[in-house]
């Protein structure tokens, strides 16, 4: 069975062709600038190509994907009827949406019923699925959603606000979270190494980055909110932080609270302190030279502010699982930035979390790495993330089921 | 010594007069209602006069307080002259006020140069020293802030957020936090019962509520931030929630950010998701009945969220002290709420946080207790706080030193 798996965004669609008898890549790439110009990048076996092309919308771009997958140069396959089914990714699922399902006219309905939730995003999502059902309409399309792992089990009191129920009921003011594919299947692979499930915390920590509280495989706390804005900082959100602000915002600018969201979502996070970049990896380069600068001084804030606000939430989180077996780090930050692991780690040996610091530092890029020191009580695991396959197997399972 | 304790909101004016030779508290009361109409309660002994007067404003609900404290039936002094200082209690110190201080017309500035950082407050605190200026004005008047226990000693990774320059330098977007006074009452009282400073966190419940973590006496993290909506759930506040809810309120219902915060504030919190009462007594009352109905539910779900929220806290601050000696309950329902307090601690066993039920229910209204099981690693306490003393001391301090 080979599967396709495709997550639209606003003005990009990032795809791979995934064979489920041994889970192998058999390729993968991305379209972007959408509605803008157009570029795409095919990668197949070791090989890759870059094209400019014209990409008005979505439709154009899956074009370009499935004459790639089955042309003559590029191609894996040799006719799109290999493709057995469609895995989509989709941002919000709501309350609506409590697993993953197969796309009917009702599902498509559904999720653009989520469109306050997620304007953009579900936008580019049905886009994408549209664009399948015309190019391939006889393959079963399934969508995975990045909230269902936290919405399906999180308990009332974790994630309700305390606002009024007309917040809650008719403005579906609560908690979702997202990142929830990754969470899932990180916290899977855990429970593997581990030996059993138990309770477990994981970092997604990338350009957005979330944390979860993980009882049993069953998500009980995410650090993202009704949106991704809430919770950990990240390269331009500022994650969590007085509500007032917007009004702060509003009253010094002139401009509306809808600007105000923006600018906590767009100009703030690691970019907004540092005031030079959203990639951590650019600040680490000036908080770590002997620069002697606001700007250098600001670059080291900016680092110890992002790990102190994980820190927390580890500990937050230890509460509300009333111990922890293993916590884990994940994503572009959490599986290459030793540095930033140590920086959040640091101090917590009283709660039983006692890093090797040298298997830390050796940890190998794209590798599972057991990082704990003998003495810790937690098991402390960096695993590479792959919403991908999680998305392909959902699928494959619906697929089957049917 | 005799001081005399103002504590003036915007529409009242709290007080109390205290002998410092043995910090007895010779009469207090309260004004309230300044600007409607007028009430004025007034004990002294085990008397209590409740007068409705006119109170236009500050000025003179402050004569009918000094005219009580003299007066042939109500008095506890002979003379004015008796009165040696006065501290007021200030809500917001900004960044500018790092100790309590003697007002002086810089101070008086200052003080007024921080409204935008509480509007209503900070006018009402100088209306209140005003008025004692033009009563007594050769008594040396004193302020001491709700933040400066915090802002004196938090590092910058924890009092700043992750947004740009302008908003922290030229909007003083920053953690300030609230309740200090009595964060700090409570830890001193918490080190002279531990045999010695540590790692202590202290939990501040009533209507309003904050958590504070202090290391070795001083605070390193509050739950309260720019403003005291932040942290917390409380009586009409929601505490931590998505920024973006305010931008959600605003497009709903075509009322500004300013009405946005101003409902998280006032119809959030317990009031928000019970829909009954901002007083978690009646809310208690109705969620452990028997009562069968949504209210009923909505009633004990406020009451988990609540809990849930203080659990989380003292997670994340054991975390960020990196072990927990001793943990504190003040304030109305820290006090007195048992059920709350066991709520709270549920399942924190695994940290070393163990509660002796018996010992929590028993707990005297009013009293301090220990109220940990004889396995618990971690001392808990129930500690009444009295916000007026520590003004009383800080200003028998400053007018000592003069």
């Amino acid at each position: 069975m080979k599967i396709l798996v495709v997550n639209s965004g606003s003005s990009s669609v990032k795809y791979q062709l995934i064979d489920m008898e041994n889970e192998n890549v058999l390729a993968k790439g991305l379209c972007e600038r959408i509605g803008i110009d157009g570029r795409f990048t095919h990668k197949w076996g070791e090989n890759k190509k870059v094209m400019e092309v014209s990409l008005p919308n979505h439709a154009v771009a899956m074009e370009y994907i499935l004459k790639a997958l089955v042309d003559s140069e590029t191609g894996v396959i040799k006719s799109l009827d290999e493709i057995n089914a469609i895995g989509n990714r989709v941002v919000q699922g709501g309350a609506i949406f409590t697993k993953s399902c197969l796309v009917t006219d009702k599902v498509v309905e559904d999720i653009l019923s989520l469109k306050p939730l997620a304007p953009l995003h579900q936008e580019a999502h049905i886009a994408g699925i549209k664009a399948c059902q015309k190019l391939l309409p006889n393959t079963p399309q399934v969508v995975v959603f990045d909230t269902v792992f936290h919405t399906s089990t999180m308990p009332d009191y974790a994630y309700r606000y305390a606002v009024d129920e007309r917040a809650y009921k008719e403005w579906n003011v609560r908690k979702y979270g997202f990142h929830g594919t990754s969470h899932k299947y990180v916290s899977e692979i855990m429970a593997e190494k581990f030996g059993r499930k138990g309770k477990f915390i994981v970092c997604h920590i990338g350009n957005g980055s979330s944390v979860s509280a993980i009882l049993d495989g069953k998500c009980q706390d995410t650090s993202m909110g009704l949106t991704p804005l809430e919770g950990l900082i990240m390269g331009s959100r500022s994650g969590d932080i007085d509500a007032t602000v917007v009004d702060t915002f509003c009253k010094q600018t002139g401009l509306s609270s809808a600007e105000a969201v923006n600018w906590l979502n767009k100009k703030c996070g690691l970019l907004g302190v540092s005031g030079v970049s959203e990639d951590m990896r650019d600040i680490e380069k000036i908080a770590f030279s002997d620069e002697v600068s606001e700007r250098a001084d600001n670059c080291r804030l900016a680092l110890n502010m992002c790990a102190y606000r994980v820190k927390k939430y580890i500990g937050s989180y230890m509460a509300v699982l009333g111990g922890l077996d293993a916590i884990s780090f994940t994503a572009g930050v959490g599986e290459n930035g030793w540095e930033f692991r140590e920086n959040v780690l640091k101090g917590l040996d009283g709660l039983g979390i006692v890093l090797d610091k040298e298997k830390n530092k050796n940890a190998k890029r794209g590798e599972y790495s057991e990082i704990e020191a003998e003495n810790s009580k937690t098991k402390i695991y960096v695993i590479p993330t792959n919403e991908e396959i999680m998305i392909a197997r959902e699928t494959k399972d619906i697929i089957s089921s049917l």
